[in-house]
Order: C-alpha cells, then structure tokens, then sequence
C-alpha cells in the first residue's frame, strides 16, 4: 500500500533544514547583528510606536451647538438696536455648523418695481439704446427695462425690473456692525462613536459637573474640556485677528480630534480642540473674499403689498470638524506584521551568505561547506556521492 | 570569460536546501500539528472569517428626507390651531438631519424698548445704583440701563435695552405643546456610493414597489426596509420615552449601516437600521439638557415698526447618519496575507527545532545529523572534511 | 561554564543552511522562472502600480457656496416679479449643500380655519356622518370637523380645520416656474486637509488670479479648475435634462475628488470635478419623486390675525461630496510588503521540490541528494554517519 505509506511518512517524519555552523567571530557578529536590527524595527517601531498590532476604525460623530450673548447697535438707519440670538444665528439651527453674524450691509422696504441698476462700467449708459430689455448679466441686480435713468445727478444708468432700491453692498461697515460678537460664547456638545468597537462617548466628560460647565470658559491650558468657547478666543487662537475678519466675515474651523487607543481605560480617550480658518484669507487670489450671504425679511402691509428687508450677512461660520482613529489589538494586523517581520528574517541570512560567499578570503571553502553540487549527468559523482551520505 | 559562466550558473543551477529527514513519531505530529494550526488560522480566520482577501472602501452618501402630519393644540394664548409641516420643521431641509419641534415657549409681539430682566440672584436690585448701566452677561437678556425697576409686586429687577417682554422660559410645558408629534412619519432617502468599486445603491430597493412605499411603516420585524418612520417608533426603538424626550427635546442617531460584501451579488448589499439617542440624557452632566434653540418671526405693523413673535423650539433633531465598509477580493491584501501567513510556517519549524534539539534525549545525535560545524582556524578537519564531502 | 559558552556559541557562530545545487536547465529555469514573477508582482504591481509602500489618509473638508442670477416671472396670480438669491436659495445657507428652487406651488394668504379637505378617495363624501370628527391621516391637510362641505358644485369633501384653504398640488406648474435657473451659477469654496499629513489646500489654485476667477465657468475640457458652475452644465454634465428635473426638483451631487501622491510636489494634487444625480429619477420605484419641501412666509395684518404664504417648493439640491485619499511614503507598509514578498519567494523553491522530486525521471536521485534520512532506532547508521561527518 504505496498510499498509506506516504501518509505514514508525511505525518510521523519531521524534516529539518541541514545547517551549517560556521565559527567565525566576524560573520557571527554580522548575522546577529542585523538579526538584532530587524528585531529592534519589529519590535519597537511596529508594534510599540506604531501600534501595529492594532485595528483601527474612523469615527461616527454628532453635534449640536447652541450660541449665547446680546450686543447694541446704535446707527442713523435703525437707531439704538439690541441683536440676540435669534437675529444673528442664521439659520436658527444647523447640523455641524453654525454662522453668527458679525456685520451687514441691509437695504430695508425692497418692493418689486424699475430702478437704476448700481453703476459699473457695464450698467452706466448715457441714452437710452445703450440699454438691452431683458438683459441680465450675472452681477445685475434685475432685468434690464432698456431705459437710461438717472442712478443720481452725476450719473445714469440702465433701469432694472427689480426689488428696489436695489443694494448697494459697495461699503461695508467697518469696523464691524456687531463688533460685539467677540465676546458671544458657544457651546460644542458632540457625540462620538466607533462602530466597529461599539465605544461611543461625549465631549461633556462624566468628570466635569455642571456648576463647573455654567461658568467655564475653554482655555488650551486652563480650561481644555470645557465646551462652551469664546468666540474671539477661537479666532485669535487659529491666529487670525477678531476685529479685522468680523467685517469680511469667514470660516472658521473648529476641529475635535478623538484619537484614541482603545486598549487604554476610556477615560484616556479625551478630545482635543484645535483651530484653523478654512476660507482663503489672502484676497489676491480668491472672488468674493470672508463669507457672507443674502437673506431677506418678507413683510406684507395693510394693503397686501409685499416688501422685503434684504441683509446681506457677512459673518463667521464655524465648521465643528470631528475627526481620529480609535485603535485596538486585533489578532490579524499583529499577524502580518509578525509573519512579514519573520520573513524579513531572511534577509539577515541572504546578507551574510553574500559576505561570507564571496567577500571572505575563505570563500571557496565556505561554499564547498555551503554547496553540494550535483552534475546532472555525471553517474560517476552521484553514486559516490550517494555512498558517501549514507 | 567569467561573466558569461555567472550567468549560465545562475540560470541553469537550481538550489534547494538540504533537509534532515528524522522519523519520529512524537517531533513529527507535533510539526504537523503546529503546522495545521497556522494553516487553519490563515484559512479560517483571516480568509474566511475575517475576508483578509478583501480591499474595504467607505460609503459616500447622500441623504433627502420628508416629514409628514398634523396636530391640533388648544392653548389659551393661541387658541386652537392646527400645526403643518411648514409650522414644525425648521429650518425647512437640511442636508443629512431633520428636526421636528415637539414643544416651545413662545414671546409675542416683542419689540425693542426698555423692561425689566428675568429675575436671578444677578439681576435682582433694590435700588439703582446696584445696577450697572451698559452691563451684559452671558446669560442676559439685554443691556443694562442702570435703573432698578419692578418686575412684579413683589420683586424689582435691573432694566434692560431688550427685544421687550424679555422671554421667560422657566416654564416649560409639560405635556409637550405638539405631543402628536409622536405619530408624524418621517421618509428617508438614502442614495450611497462605493467610490473605489463604483457601486452605488439607494435604501429604497428595487424590489419595492410603489403602492407598498405609499401605506408601509418601517418594522424592524415585518418591514425592514420600508423607508418610512414613524417618530414614536424610532425613539422607543432607542429605548426612549417618546413624550418625555418630547418635553426638553434631544437628539436622535437613525444609523443606516451598508456593510456589503460586493463579491457576492448586488441584491445582498442592504441598509440595516439602527436608532440611538446622541444627547446626554442625564441631566446632572449637561448644561441645557435637550435639545432646543431660539428662533423669530418678524413683523412690521402699518406704521412700519417692527415687532417680532420669539419662539423657543424644544424638539427632536434626528440626524441620519451613514456608515459602513464594502470589502471586494484584491490581489493585494490576498498576497500580503498569504505571505505573511507562509512566513509563519517557519515558525513550526524553529518551534519544532527547539524541542528535537533540546528536550528529546537524544538530542545531541539529531544535531550531529541537522549541522555541520566548521572550525574557522582548525585547517585538518576543513581538508578533511572537504575530502569527504567530496 | 557552560552558561558562557553557550553565548560565545551564539554570537560567534554564524548558521547558514546547506543547498544542493542542480545543475539542470530545466529545472534551473523554472525556478528562475517563477522567482523573476513573484519579483515582477512584488516590484511592478505592488509598489509601482498600487503604491503599497505609501501609507494613506483620508480627506477632511470644509466648503462654502454662493449662487448667482436672477430671474423673471409673469403668472395671473403673482404678476410680473423678479427671483434674486434671497427669494430662491432656501435656506440662505447650509453646510455642504445648496438648494436652487425651480419650481412651487404657493397658496396665498392662508389662516388657520375650517374648509372642505382637498378630494381623495378617502376624504370624498356625501353626508356629514361618512366623515369623523378628529379624524386625521398622514395625508391630510388637516383635523376633521365632522361636517360634509361643497368642495366645488360637483364634489362635497370632509371639512376640515387646518391652514385655510387648503393647498392643492395636484398641478405642477409645467414648464417650471423659475426656468430661468439654467443659467444661475454657483461658486463653489473648498478647503481639505489630510490630518495624518497635515496637508491643505483649497479648490481655488494659487496659479489662478481673479480677474479670471470673475469671469470663467467651469468646463471639463476647458476651464477643469473654474470654481464657478453653471446649473445646467452641471446637469447636463450628469446626463440629464435641466428642464425635466427642474419641474419635480431632484438632487444633484457635486463630488470633487482628491486623489493626491503627496511623494510628489503639492501643485500635482488638485481637485477632479464630477456630476452625478443621486435621487431616484424614475417614478415607478419612489414615492414622491424628485425632490420638494414646504415652507411659509408668516405676516400679520393691523387687527393682528396672523397669515401665511404656503410655498412647496420644487428644486434642485446640490449636494457638495468631497472625497479622497492622500498617499504618502512610509516605512510600515513598505516593509509589509517587502516582508510578504519575500515570503512569496518560498513558494518558488516549493513549486519547484515537486516539480524536481516529484516528476522527473531522476527524481530519486536528486531526492537522495536532497534528503538525509535518520532512523529514529538505527544505531548502526548513527553511528556510523557520526564516524563519517566528524
């Protein structure tokens, strides 16, 4: 029974590679020595410092914010004016942002109706063939009626079909209309989770109470788990100036980092706050520069007419960005990076079998130890051979 | 010519290591044993199990969604009124959430002008000078004018410049003032996408037809994937009281899970639905507790004054949130894994070497057998040697 | 010492193990053959093709919108009325999307009272007691009074209380309302940043100026960096018909993609646009098709009773998706790779043993060179070996 044989010998025989042990200080010490290193790599880089034992998962995160303060305006248009929240948090509320308004340019009782457009090299005309109905360009406020009216006793430009007056948003309010914005404050709540782990947990840490939360203010060294942030501190901590970009508005990016090593207790996975701003703040290179955008207020009088109070905002957006990778010991990656760690075992031997075969003085008889050469058609070699290893 | 023999050598001479055959019953099981365990751990778990043979792309997606009903509340400040869509959603879309209001405390016709501030231990006076002209705090409702005033009978407050009556939203209504909230139904769409794999699929499956998607009502059990919510049903299948989370508000996670296994085919990758609540529920470690913010109506009576209707919506925001991973088989993390897996086969070996060479009691004569020594310096034996092996 | 000795034995000595050579074509060849595949897998494919040797990341992103363009409109029930930003941009912003309304329905001056329900199969009547009073459904407009009114001379329907009168939507304006949107730009503002490499950029290249930037519309073969897109390339872009869509609404996904090889020069990665409609287009598997909200514009008259203008607005929303990996070189994913190759190059030498000890006419003999075999219990040869290797 040839078959059983060979099961026989495939389980009970135990086939090793035949070696040999040269002693000689110099390639000894060289072998171990790069052994040594890719053991030190393995060991210490991979798994120690990389955590390459670990799987990692990205997180699933939710937010909520909620904005508080009041300031004062006192201007020729509006008069003395209070904005709370409900004025300057447009839209009420959003899901991982949230704009405050730091400055406007308003234009109030707009009706349906001809105006003159504003003046620019297009819109300025001096008769009346000057002016195509119907035309529209992408910055006109209106359809073009084709008449030239007077825009004021200097100037004539083209009648639009429009909300007039239309708006005039050449200047902007500086320094800015609600410079008292600076001082609002706004509350982060964000919930995290990593669905792989199934470990989820807040920014609201179990060991702050809430007397502490009613008054605290963050601060990246006193205070950096509070989640209520002053908005100029927000700005100056991404470096940038309060005053100066309330005017143009812009975005703001308020970043949360959860990485975390899940091997650890929970309480280590903490978040870190970190700032930016995200919009582009050199005008050189950029078309309508800070951030801002138009909404308007409908109003209907007794006589059903409607009107509109058009406000272009210009304010700050801030963008809560959550992001981190949670780690935890997982059998596979630790297997791959063991298993490519032990091949690259291998490399020790190749290196020294280089030196040893062919720079060494003594090389030949290295190899003749190394090396046993069997000639394909030499019958003579191979019986001799054959007696001698048995 | 050397160069030319390198090469035919390299081509033509192939060399296999030289083995040590031992027949032993206990060394080899034990070499076959260790053997088959690291095959099964290759096979079973890291192939099988775990589809090491898969590249993984995460979902891009792109969520619509569409509250419907109506609700009655008869309350003597409003009357009855009925209350649509339009009245409750606000903002009116959003991008991957939606939020209902459920419950609010409403300020009518306020306008600008002085009034007393809500009462608290701060704001509380005696007389004038204990309050400061032009003072603000987080928390207030205006600024300051520096007069003392009576709020009611019994108590005086500081005056504030404010949107007047400042709101007092120390009673919240309790029922919830929309507690028909609990049978809206809210219809998701999901549209997801695989860019690696460009595979993209939405949660109203193809084998669903229209009539079914006008009636259903999403069932864990029976509908599954129906596409349609009912809003009590989502919060109880968080383990939440509907009408409790209705009072304060808060906020929901409808998690749409789209783990696929695209070598199988398409109709097997299907959302799994899942609901959790986000916001900290106890209320001992959150300042404002729910979910709520502040919103207004704005109004211009004939002599064009403007007033405005403050209302503090309490609500459920429910934010749907998509994740998941599409794994596909890959030739790269195969071969990485079948490599790394080969590299652990050495490991029987020098396992195995380490028991025959060291326990077993004849170990001294299977070394004799595995190595060769080579004594650097002792030229007799090399010669001999040679001489034999020749 | 034993101790002693045994760490000279291992440091000093240097274990390589025994090949025999064959010198055969054949053989020779194949193996050469199989190693020069499992290279040419290793360097081209692997590290060439798929970059295994960098390490990667995923983008965070953060974008802002902003639409242009105005439009006319001359209807019976509104008169001629010019749309701007303000009036069709709803809300005035969001996060990641932008919603473009085309199309609506209004129903003016609506205020909360009794009228006939709009007629369905369920709300049509003939006397007061087919409807009951509470009665409410998710499609209806409103609470059921009870009473059985005239809807017009030919059909009588449940009255109901609700916003009066009712909205009818069974009209869809055809060709939409607001065609003019076709030639509405958007500009899209995008900032990502690869954390891991705390890399960033924007979408708006710095080798851009903007004098371009005012004037030019993204075109794919043209102007592939344009930030600015007009609505109805981009729909058409996506295969569809602006018009069509524009009726029922839908949306639109506006993915920018940002592949980047940071071992490259950063004015190398930069963003690819593309277009792709991610709502259900065909109505058979959808319930209510394309895409639409309601909202309401609240007013007031002298006596105080509050109005409303119901709108349900029909549109496009474009939805912002920025996805991408930023690859760059790093030591770990390198060495796995080199690691598992190596390994690979084992299976060269085992495919070959089976071929050589196996298949070939000579194949007892190369085994015999190959192999050294021990009998666990044969003294005689032990010995005698010993005698012979010594």
């Amino acid at each position: 029974m040839v078959w059983c044989g060979a099961v026989q010998s495939f389980l009970f025989e135990y086939d090793t590679p035949r070696i040999v042990l040269i002693r000689s200080r110099k390639v000894g010490l060289v072998n171990r020595g790069v052994q040594l290193a890719i053991l030190a790599y393995v060991i210490g880089w991979v798994f120690v410092w990389e955590k390459g034992y670990q799987e990692t998962d990205s997180v699933v995160s939710s937010v909520t914010t909620k904005v508080k303060g009041v300031t004062l305006t006192n201007t020729s248009s509006l008069g003395a004016r209070v904005w709370d929240v409900a004025d300057y948090v447009i839209p009420p509320q959003e899901e991982n942002s949230v704009f405050v308004m730091t400055n406007m340019v308003f234009t109030l009782n707009q009706t349906q109706g001809q105006c003159p457009e504003l003046p620019d090299d297009k819109t300025e005309c001096s008769k009346n063939n000057s002016c195509v109905p119907g035309y529209v360009s992408t910055h006109s406020n209106g359809i073009q009626t084709g008449k030239c009216v007077n825009y004021n006793d200097s100037i004539k430009t083209c009648e639009v079909f429009a909300w007039c007056p239309v708006e005039d948003d050449y200047h902007v309010p500086k320094p800015a209309f609600l410079q008292g914005a600076e001082n609002f404050t706004i509350l982060v709540k964000n919930n995290i989770w990593y669905p792989k782990f199934n470990f989820t947990k807040r920014n609201i840490l179990p060991t702050i109470n809430s007397t502490y939360l009613k008054n605290c203010i963050y601060d990246s060294k006193t205070d950096p788990f509070c989640p209520i942030f002053r908005l100029g501190k927000i700005v100056e901590a991404a470096g940038q100036n309060f005053q100066e970009m309330a005017v143009e508005g812009g975005v703001m990016g308020l970043q949360i980092n959860w990485d975390c090593n899940l091997d650890r207790a929970a309480s280590y996975c903490v978040p870190k706050y970190s700032f930016r701003r995200l919009d582009n703040k050199d005008t050189a290179h950029t078309v309508s520069p800070g951030y801002n955008f138009r909404f308007a207020k409908y109003y209907k009088d007794s006589s059903g007419v409607e009107s509109r109070t058009l406000v272009k905002a210009y304010g700050i957006r801030f963008d809560i960005i959550v992001f981190g990778k949670a780690g935890k010991f997982d059998v596979i990656p630790t297997m791959i990076n063991i298993g490519s760690g032990l091949a690259l075992f291998g490399v020790a031997t190749v290196l020294c079998d280089l030196v040893v075969l062919n720079c060494m003085k003594k090389k030949y008889y290295y190899r003749e130890k190394k090396y046993k050469y069997v000639e394909d058609y030499e019958m003579r070699g191979e019986l001799d051979l054959s007696v001698l290893s048995r």
